[in-house]
């Protein structure tokens, strides 16, 4: 194992690096402090910006706001990721919009012959929707870091449970529950082991 | 249409947001200077911080450092990326490791079930690999830019054609190729169009 490279190599500071990144952390609890509208329309306003095939930005957020839309949404996330759902400041649902290609003649429109072709194959469109969509994920967990607050992104859920009860017309498909808040008391443990460079990287 | 959000509900910099957001773009031309491994080494011990859902970070980067590799993708590309990806300075076959859960022992110490659940579905495994990996995605292009860099990614290709060229055992599935350098003349256009945040985000 060689000792981990030397941070000048990255043109984003130690600080930046740290809020993204290093220091970072998936919160298991948060404190009572409240996210409000305008903190989501600003971490949207920066992750928009990022690059997604043919432009197709699939993800969409549902922010569960509501006492009522937030007991919806409890009994389909496994129960270990019930408590602390419960409790958090703001809870959404993510998802891709297997319908994006109706957005393309706006935010694509130099090449208009993939509107249609996406229109007659829904299933590389699904493809195509959830894969845009999760580097959006990416993006969005980038994002909701450079707000100063701790995500908390839940895979254990069932998909059809909460498509069925929020996305009842089909055209929706959750990907993700996350957590949003400032981290609480005794919000995570141990940061669990990464993979080294060589597990990851090869070269041909 | 409301006015952008102030950018101090951010905690990240205004440099640092248009280093990673606001001012970073997809590069279509790129400079001769080379991307050494150690920038790659730098990026990805940035990047590998990020989450995944049960940590297990299954995506899989594989350099084309060789005239030979590269020569061996081209006829995969689509007609329309093969020239950028023939002259940039490095290029990445960014792919999900399907059989990522052996080492979840190493990486996932404390749920060893989990590990024998995956092995019996490897339908839903490939399923995780796909969304993880392409979150994952999400942290590389934000990683590559933290280095100064220009990523180039590209969808435009035959994923068939080049597990089979590149991934014959069937264990990795390409997602995505990237192109990595410092942008050339005229690397871009103008931006596309993106969508609002009415258009994305929605309360219940």
């Amino acid at each position: 194992m060689s000792a981990p490279p030397a941070g000048d190599l990255l043109t984003l500071d130690a600080a930046a690096q740290n809020l993204l990144f290093r220091a970072a952390r998936t919160a298991n609890t948060f404190t009572g402090e409240p996210v409000p509208d305008e903190q989501i329309r600003a971490i949207h306003d920066l992750i928009r910006h990022g690059p997604t095939g043919f432009n197709s930005q699939p993800l969409r957020i549902v922010l569960m706001r509501s006492v009522a839309a937030r007991q919806r949404l409890l009994p389909h996330l496994s129960e270990r990721n019930r408590a602390k759902t419960a409790t958090a400041p703001l809870v959404a649902i993510l998802a891709a919009d297997t319908a994006f290609h109706e957005h393309l003649p706006r935010i694509f429109p130099h090449r208009p012959g993939i509107k249609d072709r996406l229109d007659a194959d829904p299933a590389g469109r699904e493809a195509q929707a959830r894969f845009n969509a999760a580097l959006q994920i990416g993006y969005l967990i980038v994002g909701i870091r450079a707000a100063g607050l701790a995500a908390g992104p839940m895979a254990g859920f069932d998909p059809a449970g909460v498509d069925a009860e929020f996305f009842p017309n089909g055209r929706l498909r959750s990907l993700l529950v996350v957590n949003i808040g400032r981290p609480g008391p005794d919000a995570w443990a141990d940061r669990l082991p990464r993979l080294a460079h060589d597990d990851v990287v090869r070269t041909v």
